[in-house]
C-alpha cells in the first residue's frame, strides 16, 4: 500500500463489477452480459472511485477493463439511467454528467496504464471509456458507436470531443461524434482508434500478454510516459520539453535505469523492479 | 427568425454567389464556373457576412457549400485579387487578410454544421474553406491544393496552419502546406482530409442526403457537438470535461432527449424537433 | 551573414559531425558509422549550437540531416553517455536532459526547413531528431524505435510525448512511446510518421532534390510556413487566424509575391529570390 494513504481503508469488494488483482494486473470485468454491460449510476460511481484508489493500493501496475459476454459496454442503461434522468432537476443532472466525466478524467490522470480489451460493442459511455484508455485491443467482431446524438444528446460527452480529435483528427472525429454511426474494428484500426485488432478468441490472451509485459517491465518508466502524454496534450512545446527534461533526469537516478546499464555491461537481461 | 436580432434586416439577396434555403438546408453555390469559382473581394465579404447572419435566420439547420461547373473554388482570383493587392498599402493588405481569415473563423464558430460538397478542384482559399467545413464530401475527380507557396506566400493562410495539422497530423500538414502540391481525392480520404469520396455524378445526391439527415435530426445535439469540437481544440482536459458535463446536463432538459425516451418506451421512432 | 550578428564569429569547423553548405543547402552528416552514429555529449552540444547559428549565416535555406553507413542515428551512446550518466548528480543530469531537449526545441524553432534523410535505424534520440524535422524521407530499410522505456527511462524524452501525438494521434503515440518497439518504414508512412519512403539507393538523390526545391524556391514563404506551423500547435483558433493574417499581409509586400504576379502576367515562370 502507498505510504501516503489517508484514513479511508482500501475497498476490498466492488459491488458493481468484478474486480481482481493478479501479480500487478488489475482487471475490471463489467458483468451485466444480458444488458451488454450497460452502466448504471452505481457502476459509474464505482469506476470513478476505483480509479482514484488504484494508485494507492501499491499492488497494481496495469489495469485491464473488459466485459462479459457479447458486449464490452453499451453505455448508460436506457431504463435505469435515461429513464431516471427524465425525472431529475438541473442540479442533479449536472451531478450525474460530472460523475461520468470524472470517470474519464480519472482514466487519463491515473498514473497506471489502462488496457481496454474490447470484446464486443462499445457504445456511448462504453466507447468513451475505451477511448480514454491507453491501449484499445479489439476483438475483430467489436464495434465502436459514439451514439449520443441518436438519443438526442451532444456527441460531446465525457470528454469525447476533446479526446477523439486528438486520436483520429478533427475531420474523422466530427463525423463519428456528429452522426454516431457504428465503426467496425478494421476501420477503428485504420484510423488509429484501435491499437490492434485480434481474432475474437485471442482477445483475452492478447490482453493478458500485454498486461503482463507492462506489469513485469519498468513500471515507473511506463507510468511517467502515460502521465506526460496526458499532460503534454495541454502544454506548449517549450514547457513540454522542460517537463520531459526534469522527468528524465529523475528517472536517470531511479533503479531501473541503473539496472539496464548494469545488465548491459554484464551482457544479461535487465531485472526490472519498476522503481 | 431568432428573437435576439438587432436592427439590421435579414439579407434577402446575396449578389456574389447563389443562395437558397430549402426546408432547413441552406446552400451556397459559387457561381463563376468559367473561373473555377475563383473568389473576389465581394464574394469573401458576402461569405463572411452570410455566416454571421445564418444562425439568426432561424430557418437553417445545415449549410452546404458547393461550386458550379468543373471546380469547387480555385481561391483568390489572380487578376481581381492578386493584381489589386499589388497596389495596396500594408493597412489595406491586413484588412484583406483579416477578412479572409474571418470567413474561416465564422465557418468554425457558426453553430450550424457545414458540408463542403467538393465537386472539383479546391485550391488556395478554396481548399481552406473546405478544410474549415465540418464534412468534406469529395467527388472522385476533386483535388485539394494548398498552393499558397506557389504564389510566393506563406502556406499558413486563413488558419490553414492551425487546422490542417489537427486533421491530418503535423508531418502531413507540413508537406501539404510547405510544398503546395495537389492531393487527389483518394489520398485526401486516406489521410482524413476527406470525409467521404463518391462518384462525381453522385456528389449532389450524397450531399443532399447528408444535409437532409442533419436538418431533420436532433439539430441542437448536432449544433452543440460542432461547437464543442471547435472549442475543445483550444481547451485542456479538465475544462473540456466540465464543459461537456454542463452542456450535456442542459441537453438532458431539452425536448429531443425526452422525445428519444418517450419514443423508445413506446417502441416507435423519435420525431425530432431540433429543440 | 545576417546583419544582426553579435560578437561571436560564425563557426567554420564543426568537430563532431560533418557539415557542408552547398548553394543554400546545409548538410549535417553524423559520422560514427561503426556505432550507427550514436550521439555523444559533444555531438548533442554541437547540434544545439549549430541550429542556433544556422539562421545567422545567411547562406542556408534548408538543412539536411543524415547518417553515414547503415544507421541514421542510434541515439545516446550506451558507454559514452549512459555509462557517464550513472556517475552524475541530479543537477548534472538535468543539465544533460536540458541540452538534449534544446536540440529538439531548436529544430522546431529554427526558421529553416529541416529534412531528415533517414538512411537506417533512427533509435532513441535519433528517432526524436527525425521526429522534430519538417520532412522525414525514409530509406525503405529504415526503422524508427522510440526505445526509451527499454533502457528504463520515460518514453517522453526530448519532447517526444509532445510531438508524436501531434503527428500520429494519441493512441498510436502511446503505443510507440510506451512499448518502444520498432516501426518499419511502411508502417511509419501509413501512420504519417514518414513523409515518403524511397528505395535505399534513391534516398540521397531524393533528399537532394527536395532540398534543392526548397532552397531554390520562395524561401521566405517556406520559412514562415514552418514557423507558423510550429507556433500554432500552441495557439487557439482566433489567435492563429490573426497571426496568419498579419504574416500574410507582410508576405504580400515581399519580393517573391510580386515576382509571382509579374511572371504570371508575362506568362513566364517566377524567378524566386527567397525575399
Amino acid at each position: 500500500m502507498s505510504p501516503f494513504r489517508a484514513t479511508p481503508p482500501i475497498t476490498t469488494d466492488w459491488e458493481h463489477f468484478e474486480f481482481t488483482v493478479d501479480d500487478g494486473v488489475a482487471t475490471v470485468t463489467l458483468n451485466r452480459p444480458d444488458k451488454l454491460n450497460a452502466l448504471t449510476f452505481d457502476s459509474y460511481a464505482d469506476l470513478r472511485d476505483l480509479l482514484a484508489e488504484l494508485p494507492h493500493r501499491g499492488d497494481v501496475r496495469v489495469l485491464v477493463i473488459t466485459g462479459q459476454g457479447r458486449g464490452f459496454c453499451s453505455g448508460g442503461d436506457v431504463e435505469e439511467i435515461i429513464g431516471e434522468l427524465q425525472k431529475m432537476e438541473s442540479a442533479e443532472l449536472l451531478e450525474f454528467t460530472r460523475m461520468t466525466g470524472a470517470v474519464v478524467k480519472a482514466l487519463r490522470e491515473c498514473p497506471i496504464p489502462v488496457i481496454a480489451a474490447v470484446n464486443g460493442v462499445a457504445a456511448g459511455a462504453g466507447s468513451v471509456i475505451a477511448l480514454a484508455s491507453d491501449f484499445r485491443l479489439l476483438a475483430s467482431s467489436a464495434k465502436f458507436a459514439f451514439l449520443f446524438t441518436k438519443v438526442g444528446l451532444a456527441g460531446a460527452d465525457m470528454g469525447s470531443a476533446y479526446l477523439l480529435p486528438r486520436l483520429v483528427g478533427l475531420g474523422r472525429a466530427t463525423e463519428l461524434l456528429m452522426l454516431g454511426d457504428k465503426i467496425d474494428a478494421a476501420r477503428a484500426e485504420a484510423i488509429g482508434l484501435a491499437s490492434k485488432v485480434v481474432p475474437d478468441d485471442s482477445l483475452a490472451s492478447e490482453a493478458s500478454a500485454l498486461a503482463r509485459r507492462l506489469a513485469d517491465g519498468p513500471a515507473l518508466a511506463y507510468s511517467t510516459t502515460k502521465v506526460l502524454l496526458t499532460r503534454e496534450l495541454d502544454m506548449d512545446l517549450g514547457s513540454s520539453i522542460e517537463l520531459e527534461a526534469i522527468t528524465q533526469a529523475l528517472l536517470m537516478t531511479a533503479k531501473d535505469h541503473g539496472e539496464f546499464y548494469a545488465a548491459w555491461t554484464a551482457g544479461r537481461s535487465p531485472q526490472w523492479t519498476g522503481r
